[in-house]
């Protein structure tokens, strides 16, 4: 009975519970399935858990499942498999075809458009005529999950245009395909960023987009949802490395994982924290002597910290979205003038309450305002050319926010602040 | 000549030039595109792009570009039009039926399924054959520019299943609908959050879906490219919400709009530096007798800012993603022996660091290093309650992270910081 039951869920509900449950409860699930359902639930499975119940399955089995998927996630499955296993399972793969398939995909770097590539599509001759076509597309639709575009290639094998199969059912079944295709295809190049075909995918609204190599060869096909997986999983990193996160972790995960993931940034914290100490222990003589001034050291670092994350953030978002360009100075320029006005305002607004609630002197008032003006703008400059220059040098700007850019202007901030104390003040 | 050029172009690259040029050029280039390519690009302008321009048609000119979009961009842009000129611009679109949907579809939240669909969809009854279904579509597909699914529907237009094109083509001609269709179809209600929405489609991996009302009339579909804008918005909102950016800006955007977007925050970050000078003073006279203590502030509060960032994303990733049950109070032990793994790793560091560099005393020391593994903790469960606690009030987490737990962790921080060197030196 629980076999039939399992069968009305959809694969992904299945998956969903089976990350829940505990390994063993798992196995016996997933030998209960019937064999197409397993692949898919094991797809969707979360890559922890997928590497615990591949353990306990052998090479011939997991082989089996392969079989079974679409090459591009039969290709990611077994790359996630250790080294010798790899071999093993494609040597029990029995359609020849699928495992020349799927050993071509191995070879892709995952984080390019081979590496998020099908070679399930549908492909037709521009010599070919409708009815031809049709026939022909009933046969190789079978193993095309989605049909999309239907892609159009000379005699070369050379992407020449598209079709969708809403033209295809509107011609008449004697019409060449010659004549009715539509020359204006998108493509991406093999090598091509995922980041980037996601930004072609989305910005011309496709669905399915076809791989060339540098001679326009039809590789094989990206489509939309595995597009939609890797900007959710972009999102998510992204956001992780601004909060100081290091690698992909969950909620849900142990207490270990998680201390490898967020110690690594703490410490970094700490030591931008023993670099303030230090300052502070530079100026300690005259800290005696104005102990007013001490009072505003937290003002002044969590204002530097605010800032510099704002700038940053903006910085990258603005990377990854392209509506920044190359013009360092100009966005430095912006951010300067938005330091002035926003250093001001803050300003102000510390100058009476610094005066009216702490009765700090004129020369310490003086001193607290320009410091913080000068603050915020030398925050926003660093949270803006830190990223830029990051980006400039090919590393990931993201990495660039957050908890370093924070630590980075605690200690500038204080050093800064002190100094233009020094000069104010006289000590 | 520009003419035939343009006419080249796809229309999502002509909008993102006229995103550069000045309004003046842009409305010449408009002028100069053909009807439909004008709609395309119209849509695909930024938000406040579009309004220029619009603000530079006549109701007449804007009824005819909305006449060639598909219902669902034709509600958005008539939605961002000032109240007056919305009635205006819908009297004046031709096409009753047209006319019809885009009303019905302005009735409908934006954050909603029924703000997402379009009325463009291909819908047979189960009555029909598949010839005669064939014919029908090709004649309801001239208005729906991709078929995805064909969505199947009783007498009385409630949702029964679907069929694939391919189904469609692959079946013998004779057969009736009601024998093919496929009874299990995914749907969303039309008063559906449009975020889950969004992982319906991607948890299924689905290109369209279609909508219904609670009787399962069939009211609309949502295409997947729509929910991948969806996706890349909510994302960038959640990032500039973590760094303490309130309202959806651009780098490229006036300093002015990017200041109100980041001064409120530094503001809310300043009250936290007014109140953490208010307990410095406070504590101003036992100060005096241990100075070495003030060395660590800096330490301290960057040590609060970024543990409570870290616990606060991964909540507030957690609760979006449903990886977080509800037990508030698992969720927070874990934090806890989190907080203490962590502080005592830090602790340890400080405490040897403090002492051979600064020579601190003994007593000192382990106030330091205590207040930092309390600290810690404190940060940790703060950084965890406040997401659920919002998310359970119905109020968007995402909220919760960056400054706002920075602020608060600042302030709480250094009050704890003080009353354990109270408690411990004893002043
Ligand atoms: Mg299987
Ligand atoms: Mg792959
Ligand atoms: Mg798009
Ligand atoms: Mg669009
Ligand atoms: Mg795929
Ligand atoms: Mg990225
Ligand atoms: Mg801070
Ligand atoms: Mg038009
Ligand atoms: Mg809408
Ligand atoms: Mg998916
Ligand atoms: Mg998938
Ligand atoms: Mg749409
Ligand atoms: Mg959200």
């Amino acid at each position: 009975e629980l076999r039939k039951l399992l069968n009305e869920f959809h694969y992904a509900d299945i998956a969903e519970i089976l990350d829940e449950v505990d390994l063993e409860e798992a196995m016996y699930v997933i030998k209960l399935l019937d064999s197409e359902t397993t692949s898919d639930v094991l797809m969707e499975l979360d890559e922890d858990n997928r590497e615990k119940v591949l353990r306990n399955l052998s090479a011939k089995e997991i082989a089996e499942e392969i079989e079974e998927l679409d090459t591009d996630d039969a290709a990611d499955i077994i790359a996630e498999l250790p080294e010798n296993r790899q071999q093993e399972v494609i040597s029990q793969i029995e359609d020849e075809e699928h495992k020349a398939e799927i050993t071509e995909l191995l070879a892709y770097d995952e984080d390019t458009a081979g590496g998020l590539m099908a070679k399930e599509l549908v492909k037709v001759y521009e010599t070919w005529t409708v009815a031809g076509c049709l026939r022909r597309i009933r046969g190789q639709a079978k193993d095309v999950t989605r049909v999309h575009s239907i892609y159009v290639v000379n005699k070369q094998n050379k992407l020449i245009g598209r079709l969708s199969l809403k033209d295809l059912i509107v011609a008449k079944s004697d019409e060449k395909i010659a004549d009715i295709y539509i020359t204006s295809v998108d493509y991406v190049y093999v090598d091509e960023d995922v980041e980037d075909v996601a930004k072609v995918m989305s910005k011309y609204d496709l669905e399915a987009i076809p791989v060339v190599d540098e001679n326009m060869t039809l590789l094989g096909r990206i489509t939309i949802d595995d597009i939609v997986d890797v900007l959710k999983e972009e999102a998510d990193k992204d956001y992780q490395l601004a909060a100081g996160i290091t690698s992909d972790v969950e909620a849900d995960d142990s207490i270990w994982e998680l201390t490898k993931a967020r110690l690594p940034w703490l410490l970094i914290g700490m030591f931008g924290g023993i670099g303030a100490a230090s300052i502070i222990n530079g100026f300690s003589d005259a800290m005696l002597k104005f102990p007013a001034l001490l009072m505003f050291i937290p003002l002044i670092q969590a204002t530097a910290g605010n800032v510099g994350v704002q700038s940053s953030a903006i910085v990258v978002q603005g990377l990854a979205n392209d509506t920044i360009d190359g013009n360092i100075l100009n966005r430095l320029l912006k951010e300067f003038m938005l330091g002035l006005v926003n250093g001001l305002a803050i300003a102000c607004v510390v100058l009476v309450i610094s005066h009216f609630a702490f009765n700090t002197t004129y020369h310490e008032s003086l001193t607290i305002c320009i410091a913080l003006i000068a603050v915020i703008i030398m925050a926003a400059l660093i949270g803006t050319f830190i990223p830029i220059f990051l980006d400039k040098r090919g590393i990931d700007a993201a990495v660039a926010t957050g908890p370093f850019i924070t630590t980075s202007n605690d200690v500038f901030g204080i050093l800064m602040y002190f100094m233009i104390a020094k000069f104010i003040l006289g000590f």
